[in-house]
């Protein structure tokens, strides 16, 4: 695997996880009715990377095909969470989404 | 969940069961090298077709941004198993894969 | 595929389908916060059908190993929904959960 | 996340892009039919650690219930990518496939 495979990958597989720990720590909190945009895109978000992370791993043409949605769920959901600034797991997220948005649209 | 919902699932369920299994038979045909594309193809349909019914099941807009890439791949696989149609699994994924690509067609 | 195996695909494959939806329903409940261990285990339990329904699909030994852990969560997230009977998306959820349970363990 | 998750998903991370890479490669060999083992098992391995990633990455219980099974999968693989040592994308599989099977074997 190439070198900007490798970043791209660890792009993806950062926000999975932080998705999905997100979406966890969303679940948590005591205003949970804030967080339910939150929660729904970090389940959208998490489970489009790792599609995408699978088929990118895999050297699929497919795996092109899908960055641009990747990165559209991947600014959704940072945009999001950017709004819950004061929240640690929040702040994360809108990271590694940024992150990996970016990393999606300089694969294209 | 709506009648509409439920066929286009039903559709995709169908394709990524007939997608793993045949891609399990061609592994165990007598030349595999000829099956080289089907293998590469059933993964590919197969995932994207996974994710597509998840994101459908839970009414998610970006199951909607997927129908389009779900059946292209739906019809490049059901394309390359139609070429071993006297191969029951090609045949009955090459099957499973038209009805898939029209479900995520009509779902448009 | 044999007709064991297509029920018990289908018992998952219903299962994955209900917890998404039941996931997506839960977050738009007035009372969010009463349905939080009911979408942290709609997540868990939709998540390991569908890879016991993928290994199960093509035929390997490691969805066999995958039907214990994944009785026990849909007996998990069965019994979370069935407290919640009033809600049609958590009843659903329960019977489908319980069925899926039943066809693992018939299947083990 | 603790430092101790970290280094488990990094390991489950870099063990699904080595499987996905290896099975793309091995279909590409010349004689493909020695490889069908490696490729199956690579199939498996890379679907089951992907699940554990995702759940570990949620703080989920059920995460912890799939790490033997997780660990039993690596092993096989690594084993089964040992045999073929001469080639570098079953070499780098193995690897990786031991590294995952000790950090689950570290966590459970």
């Amino acid at each position: 695997m190439n070198n900007q495979h490798q970043s791209l990958l660890d792009a993806l597989n950062a926000c999975i996880a932080a998705c999905e720990w997100c979406a966890t720590a969303c679940l948590q909190e005591q205003d949970v009715k804030m967080m339910v945009s939150c929660i729904s895109l970090d389940r959208d978000c998490a489970d489009i990377c790792a599609l995408t992370a699978r088929l990118v791993a895999r050297g699929s043409v497919h795996g092109q095909h899908l960055l641009r949605e990747c990165a559209e769920v991947c600014k959704a959901c940072g945009d999001e969470c950017a709004k819950h600034s004061h929240m640690q797991h929040c702040q994360e997220c809108a990271d590694a989404c940024r992150r990996c948005e970016e990393a999606c649209r300089a694969a294209i």
